[in-house]
């Protein structure tokens, strides 16, 4: 037999408690996440501290500057965090809420209540506000969890949730609420623990999410690839395009909701991409395009079977298509359900292209960079989905929810129902 | 490099039209409903007569009597599955349901709008109403569907599914809404499709599904177990307690919500187990308990590693638990988080059984056998989940879809609130 690993002991406590951590009033968990608020206030230095370290072990080590901004966690980081704990208290409390009430028959009451899922696993990338963020959520919405940051951040991370858990724990969270993973062989183990852990989250490279996808019979949540496309139709407002393209392209290069695809219709393809490939040539965007585009501007062939290509960096893939339905069709096949747009003045074709582009976000008219939590002013999110199960697109509190049902009766039996001699009456109540 | 199997390709083009699919308007989804229903019924002589080679196939094999039950189709049972399309047709459109709207800023507004979840694959049992429930289910809801029911009822299955896909594509579902599987191969070779199909649901024996669970990436929905519980507080009446633990054990043994545990409160077992055995014995229902139990009532002994049993006949675990408190670790423990109850008058107990029982029904007073689709006024249902995610409990319309976010702009980038030259507003419209 199997001895049991640690994360497995970890966890089966941690699924035993999460009962508990279910069934704290909202005015506990807020009370929880007001106080973590002036901890990490209090022991600011304590964080700065932590934080230079990893900051000095990055710089040792040539970690490229792009990433080492991520990795710093200064006052003006400190006060995004607990900016967004003071909108988590704001919030609404996802749980508890009453989703369905009807009465089956006289006396016998059927409630739809909303609940924590339970058990979460988080694995993030090196970002130390990451970390708040996604214990927050979780401290919010009754689940536990638990957590894996990058290693670059492991002197930050191991301070804030040190100050997070023990100020959770000292105002009535249960004690298995909520582990910090610390070693990399860790995140293999949690991958077995199916039996405890209700949901993974995991966040970070599209081969490390599909890696997550495949070594584990838990749910994974998350997106693999974020292959998005900027469509430019015939009725489109080529000014409107440019600004839309260069946004959606340079505006952050490494995120997920970057335009990777460039579509452009036929029917204007001869005016509209020298005009583009000027202006993206004036923010070092490289082109990459079919033989026919490369017949109008200059650019880098690409062959056909590169289109499901996420370069994160200043590149972009451009192809002719005829007209709205090739580009659906294009989209479709070699995107990654993450967000699409089409630039048109025409609202018919933009209602037909949001129709049948199967994405988490289509969008007429802006940058594919608005899919983001924030944006859609759903508070923080601990992720995007390009799953259609559960949740798709920005996912925040609503997302680690789940539901049960609750019926009450008076001695009730199916049978009277089955045999005919009472009936089902369905009032909404 | 691999050569694609049949239902790769099939599933492959069944991806490709299930955005059609998607956009078919409610009109068109309930005519094709309504002519299914009249062409089931114009076509009956030949599906009753499909149904009896199976039946005449079933006796000739030695089936028993109660399967064969499940596989008779008669006028009934025709009866019945029109109905139920009525019903469907009557039941509001369960996509293109604004969810959520809001304006983020001027001009720059944002839908959540409900859509089908794509290509679903469903694996059930000898049964051929269910064929006729599924298929409506997913048309009903713009999904595309690969079905395979139990080889049983093949004749009468390939009877029924010519009807219905031929009416459906007569209607204007396009040609490639749906396939019946008719080999038992095609299951592997459905789960490796992970490219094109969303989600599997299957139907059966524990043993089945958690086959399937482990052989697919693609996203599973439904019950593994359904390990359900009844406890008997002290605070309980005992005659309701009678009646309604002969109905969750003995209604309908095979279903997966039948009782296959007893919990009683130390405080009435020595009173509550003898008129519990008492009348479980006149309805012939073997008891198995552990030492304490035994030392009350007559018996078979059973460990305590046996409590995660299920029987689906007429055999009962019982169990003596100290309260609630311990009660809800039982189940918590040994359960398949499926529909538990508690027989109490006490309401405060009731509420704290109901909190901390981690099931997807929660019930008071009341059998378990209730935890339906169509007992909770939900019209048919595809299944029961016990999964946490996405949906849980009884499965109708609404488990089928999944939403889309659609953002309308006008040019908007993110760069301008990046850099705070415009802020958003979050206003719901």
């Amino acid at each position: 037999m199997k001895t049991e690993h640690t994360m497995e002991k970890i966890t089966k406590q941690m699924k035993a408690d999460s009962y508990q951590m279910a069934a704290l009033s909202v005015e506990v968990r807020n009370t929880i996440l007001a106080n973590v608020k002036a901890a990490l206030l209090k022991n600011q230095d304590m964080i700065f501290e932590a934080n230079k370290k990893d900051m000095e072990y990055a710089q040792k080590n040539g970690i490229a500057d792009s990433v080492r901004k991520r990795l710093k966690f200064d006052a003006q980081k400190l006060k995004d965090v607990t900016d967004g704990i003071d909108q988590l208290i704001q919030l609404p409390d996802p749980i508890g809420q009453t989703l369905i009430q009807k009465e089956l028959d006289e006396g016998l009451r059927l409630y739809r209540i909303s609940c924590p899922i339970g058990v979460i696993g988080i694995i993030f990338e090196a970002r130390p506000d990451a970390l708040v963020q996604i214990s927050s959520l979780c401290m919010k919405s009754g689940n536990c969890a638990v957590l894996k940051g990058g290693k670059e951040t492991a002197n930050t991370n191991k301070a804030l949730f040190d100050i997070i858990y023990q100020t959770a724990i000292a105002s009535g969270a249960p004690e298995g609420c909520m582990f910090q993973a610390e070693g990399h062989s860790e995140i293999d183990e949690l991958l077995e623990c199916n039996k405890n852990v209700d949901l993974l989250i995991p966040r970070g490279s599209n081969q490390f999410v599909q890696y997550i996808m495949n070594h584990t019979k838990i749910p994974v949540m998350g997106h693999a690839d974020g292959i998005c496309h900027t469509y430019v139709d015939k009725d489109a407002d080529l000014e409107k395009a440019v600004k839309i393209i260069i946004d959606a392209k340079t505006q952050y290069t490494a995120a997920c909701n970057a335009t990777e695809t460039l579509l452009v219709d036929r029917a204007i393809a001869k005016t509209a991409l020298p005009k583009f490939a000027k202006e993206l040539e004036q923010v070092h965007v490289k082109l990459r395009g079919t033989e026919e585009v490369k017949d109008i501007i200059a650019c880098e062939t690409m062959q056909e079977n590169e289109f499901n290509t996420e370069y994160l960096d200043l590149v972009l893939s451009v192809k002719i298509v005829d007209g709205v339905e090739e580009a659906v069709k294009h989209i479709n096949t070699y995107g990654s359900h993450h967000t699409d747009c089409i630039i048109t003045e025409n609202k018919e074709t933009a209602e037909r292209f949001m129709q049948l582009v199967d994405s988490a976000g289509v969008y007429m008219n802006c940058s594919t960079r608005f899919a983001d939590g924030f944006r859609y002013g759903f508070g923080a999110e601990v992720g995007i989905s390009t799953s259609k199960i559960h949740a798709r697109g920005p996912v925040g509190l609503e997302g680690l929810t789940t539901y049960k049902y609750k019926l009450y009766g008076n001695g009730q039996i199916v049978d009277d129902y089955a045999q005919g001699r009472k009936q089902f009456h369905f009032k909404n109540l």
